[in-house]
């Protein structure tokens, strides 16, 4: 069964909510009380997990430890990702230093960089090595996902390398687009998009200028 | 008219569609062709767009021009914010020296952090100011905005002070849940979301182990 990227989304977004309601020791939910806390919709929540089975229980609600199992299992998240971050500027530092980076699902096990000053150091315990070793590096550490950190001249490049290494999938925060082979899913991140959404619900008395 | 988050995100990721088209010297296209290109729902499309007043012709298609001005216009794109990052770590460097950041709608007016060795540095033409003259900065620099990359242990004081000095809307970006005023919206981003999402796509031959 093959899963739409904004189904996926919402079903990422249920996984993360329900993780918080278990840290907040909460073992039953509501989908009405569930979708209030995180600004959520419940139909949506109901329809969406009917979908794959339904795990509610009329009148009890969802169980939210069995629901976090099945809702990883359904997204592919029970096995580990090793990940390469190619460009080890400020935004490749920042991932290889995330927690959240090399946890549970994902493990970054290298860096690259052409930066010979960069080459040898440890980021957040994560070896940066040089950019011309980059398919050695993906083939000795069976590296499943590249991140692309890199100037947006060098992106395209840097995804056709990382095909030729074998890697499964790449997601992309340079601002650029990459022409991408359907064997490699390509992911684009534009950071710019959070300010965007926040952007609309600020308090403004007057109309916008 | 108010937007819900789901319909708020899917116009941002119309607008952003809609610059590549208009790139690429495309002026008007169908919502089907539209859609094919970006991996989007052309009925969706369609379905949001008349929501707003119907701005496609039957037969034509939309036009791509007056679509981003009229898309900008209703995401309150049209004005510029002005945003103070706040942790000018690895992630709040980036930030900084992100040009779409700095670009259109938003201008970041100022950096902060609490490291002496790093105040006073221009950091992408950004100046890097002390935590301790947050709430003089927010306020010289008539700040909409602030991007939180403080670690997890200073986010809810730093968003204290960012509502107290008159910010009118919080990113987040530091792991961990903000208690936070109806008055001054708080958005959370998660940047492992992407990860998770390109994980599902990835192809594997065996089952997960």
């Amino acid at each position: 069964m093959s899963i739409s990227p904004p189904t996926l989304n919402r079903l990422c977004l249920y996984l993360r909510s329900l993780k918080c309601l278990q840290e907040d020791g909460i073992s039953t939910i509501s989908s009405r009380e569930w979708a209030d806390r995180f600004d959520l919709s419940a139909a949506q929540i109901r329809k969406d997990l009917a979908h794959f089975g339904g795990f509610g229980v009329r009148g009890v609600g969802y169980e939210v430890e069995e629901l976090i199992l099945k809702l990883t299992s359904i997204l592919r998240l029970d096995r580990q990702y090793r990940v390469v971050v190619v460009g080890m500027g400020n935004l490749g530092r920042a991932f290889a230093r995330h927690r959240g980076f090399s946890r549970g699902s994902f493990l970054v096990v290298a860096g690259v960089d052409e930066d010979p000053a960069k080459v040898g150091q440890k980021i957040g315990g994560v070896e940066v090595r040089h950019a011309r070793e980059l398919e050695q590096v993906v083939r000795e550490n069976q590296v499943d996902m590249g991140v692309l950190t890199v100037p947006a001249e060098a992106a395209q490049e840097t995804y056709e390398r990382l095909v030729e290494a074998g890697v499964k999938g790449v997601l992309n925060f340079a601002p650029v687009r990459i022409r991408s082979v359907p064997e490699v899913p390509l992911k684009d991140v534009d950071l710019r998009i959070y300010l965007e959404e926040l952007a609309y619900y600020l308090p403004f008395d007057e109309a916008p200028s």
